[in-house]
């Protein structure tokens, strides 16, 4: 087992931001800038083309961490942010680019792509937290969350589905076809989100999506508009819906 | 045109709460304890077989009040509360009964009944907006929200198409089947909340309904369980959709 080194350390946004490896995997652990007692971790995958720090990611910490007293970890998804592309990488990258600029239907890549990309990522994600519950600010009995869409519930779901410690996730935004059977174990309360006139991904994919998992407590958020309309709002849904489940006050990030 | 009558006077749960009276129609304002300037007002219809003081309609009212600052008025639907059934009404009921009784489909009844009761509703809903917009507290020139599900949704959505002073509505738990047309001409921003698991409404007739509204803006939250599962959270949520497109904090109610 890899333990979790930190690289570097500052302040900022009422947060303070440590990067770390586990192995060859780079992270960032965000964390309130108050030292407090242990307290939640959300791990939070990050979409397609971005990495650990995309504004959406600094985003949602800010919310979990200052607006929740969250801790908030992301790691790189293997050819993502500070890590090397395969060559596979590389040829199924240009075959989606490929398609899009040829306005051929993007799903059968994206689904082969990313359900490849999550079987890397699941082990390091579950070897991350391993590393992150040895933090005494951590620890390793208090509640975890994940929350991530588009590639991030493409790892996400087979993630939760293999991981008990997970005890809340929010996905959203990708197709079925590779994850029906994860989604089908994971009985933690879920809230999904689609786009209801996504020109990506069909609505009744998204739709079937959502109704394979098997939680009891599970919600779905569709919005109007396209893929890209996905509106800010779910951001701070996202945030309740984990404070709700994980525990902890919500109030608005300072 | 008929004026308001207040009836009683009295305050509680941090809210004035009084009864009124807009020609024959019996109805409810309730309003911030702290006088303050002109606020929002919300109009809140109430579900089948209630009446505009179910602890449901003071539940969100005390949300809405409390926590948002807002007015907020419940008039009885034709049948309910304080008026009178007439024979008509008490034949439906009996029927319903007998449906619910022998395990047939409620829908036909449900969706026949209720649109008699939206046609006598919404005029006297104008009528009450009319009415309440005369209150120097209220005035006729602030925002207008509308809430309401099952029998409120039946009310509501004739009512919203026909009313253009509401600018922001929630809606769920109906069939679409008298109520597409209207839907269609509402462009104002939409929640919409259905039961994923619904033993009374198809999901594919709830999402039909959701997908008629023409808001550019509007958002679905489909909650896992059965018609009476529907989630108690699904009011702080609308609480938060009613403050961010009227204006005005969300705040804990006290």
């Amino acid at each position: 087992m890899h333990s979790l080194q930190f690289t570097t350390e500052s302040s900022s946004h009422g947060m303070v931001e440590r990067d770390f490896t586990v192995g060859e995997v780079p992270g960032v652990l965000w964390s309130p800038a108050s030292g407090s007692g242990p307290a939640p971790l959300v791990l939070m995958g990050h979409g397609g083309g971005a990495h650990k720090k995309h504004p959406a990611m600094l985003g949602r910490a800010r919310q979990l961490v200052t607006g929740c007293g969250f801790h908030v970890a992301v790691i790189d998804a293997p050819g993502h942010g500070d890590r090397p592309r395969s060559a596979r990488d590389e040829q199924e990258i240009a075959e989606l680019r490929k398609a899009q600029a040829a306005g051929e239907p993007e799903g059968p890549i994206v689904v082969r792509y990313n359900a490849r990309l999550a079987e890397v990522a699941v082990p390091e994600w579950r070897a991350t937290l391993d590393a992150l519950q040895e933090l005494p600010e951590i620890g390793d009995g208090g509640p975890v969350g994940y929350v991530g869409i588009a590639l991030g519930t493409a790892i996400g779901v087979p993630l939760v589905a293999a991981e008990p410690r997970i005890t809340a996730a929010v996905f959203g935004l990708m197709w079925p076809d590779a994850l029906v059977g994860a989604a089908e174990q994971i009985s933690v309360p879920v809230e999904f989100a689609l786009q209801w006139d996504s020109e990506r991904i069909p609505r009744d994919a998204g739709l079937a999506l959502f109704d394979a998992f098997a939680s009891e407590e599970k919600t779905l958020h569709a919005n109007a508009g396209k893929h890209f309309d996905f509106p800010r709002c779910e951001a701070d849904s996202a945030a309740r819906f984990l404070a709700r489940h994980l525990g902890g006050a919500v109030t608005s990030p300072a």
